[in-house]
């Protein structure tokens, strides 16, 4: 009953700091996630152990690169969903309610206890989260998705492997000439458009 | 011979191919390079089976996403590297001669063909490939290693643990809303930016 208190506490409090923010989270998500946290149920302590899946205190000042590394955790949303929907029992015939389901906000259903029915819910509900998070990738973090993706790959690189380590000594030079390359590109762009602003300055407020 | 005339023809290519494009690359590191390939020696047919072990080939066109993923390189050559260092014999207690090989530009020793000759010789060379990659690394790319670096720490995500999905879950909303309000800031930057230079062409040319 407590927790029962205390969850609905919560939601209310983030719901409403969500309002005074000016959230982009669709009510329809809200709730969703609301529904799937009663099906993926942990403690209090599991949950508040001090160990997030996904760090949010990285010292990045630039916002480009802060975007890769939310592309990444995009990524693995994507991947951990997809994983969770295929861990589902296999799934009913598809009926007209579930398709209502699919396109309407989701509330939770009555009669719906048996558990072929309350797998269907939740694959309905991770479905739903799945194309949001497909969608603002899509549209938003395209480029910044595929690089993280490259930079996962790179996890499997077999060091103790004397083909890896001869290849990858062989292209260093290639490496290092394009990282400083393109670290000077950038310094000179800068510099250029703080030139360009100076000018604009010199020619709108000339000394008299 | 073919092999060592057509690796000279080609140090001599790139070092041309270097001084024609204005190269980053000092010549000590050029020549430590093609020391070590001779140790860590493999046939054409393994280089050049088209598996680079870092893609050079990206679809990336924003200068910042690019340097993540070359800071995800370094992070990997230095990591590849310190391996590589592990592997070798243990050292001989160092001699003056091999504090001079770590200060002056390397040139391969005359009677050093011993097994631990050699394996410090390899030594040497490979410490100072990584002061190299440290270096660049610390001065220009050390946001950009550590956003690499956590995303490689996401690869270790325990997809099939509830714990982990619940916890995931109820971070959704946090991760959703921050990438939706860090493309949003970027776009009202960039349309600041364009309106600033809006008016400041008004300024200079004022219609008539």
């Amino acid at each position: 009953m407590v927790a029962t208190v205390r969850a609905a506490v919560c939601l209310c409090l983030w719901l409403l700091v969500c309002q005074v923010r000016g959230s982009y989270i669709p009510q329809r998500m809200n709730k969703t996630i609301q529904n799937l946290l009663k099906h993926y149920k942990i403690s209090d302590d599991q949950r508040y152990d001090g160990k997030p899946v996904f760090s949010k205190k990285l010292p990045i000042n630039k916002t480009e690169t802060k975007m890769v590394y939310i592309g990444g955790v995009l990524e693995k949303y994507e991947e951990l969903i997809g994983h969770m929907l295929s861990e589902l029992p296999t799934p009913r015939p598809q009926t007209a309610t579930d398709q209502q389901h699919l396109t309407s906000a989701f509330t939770p259903g009555v009669g719906t206890n048996t558990e072929a029915g309350v797998g269907d819910n939740v694959r309905v509900e991770l479905k739903y989260l799945l194309s949001k998070i497909k969608e603002l990738k899509r549209h938003h973090y395209e480029e910044e998705g595929k690089v993280a993706k490259e930079l996962f790959s790179l996890k499997k690189i077999q060091m103790n492997d004397i083909v890896t380590q001869s290849k990858a000594l062989g292209n260093l030079q290639w490496w290092y000439d394009e990282a400083s390359t393109l670290k000077k590109q950038q310094q000179i762009q800068r510099q250029r458009r703080r030139r360009r602003r100076q000018a604009r300055r010199v020619k709108t407020h000339p000394r008299a």
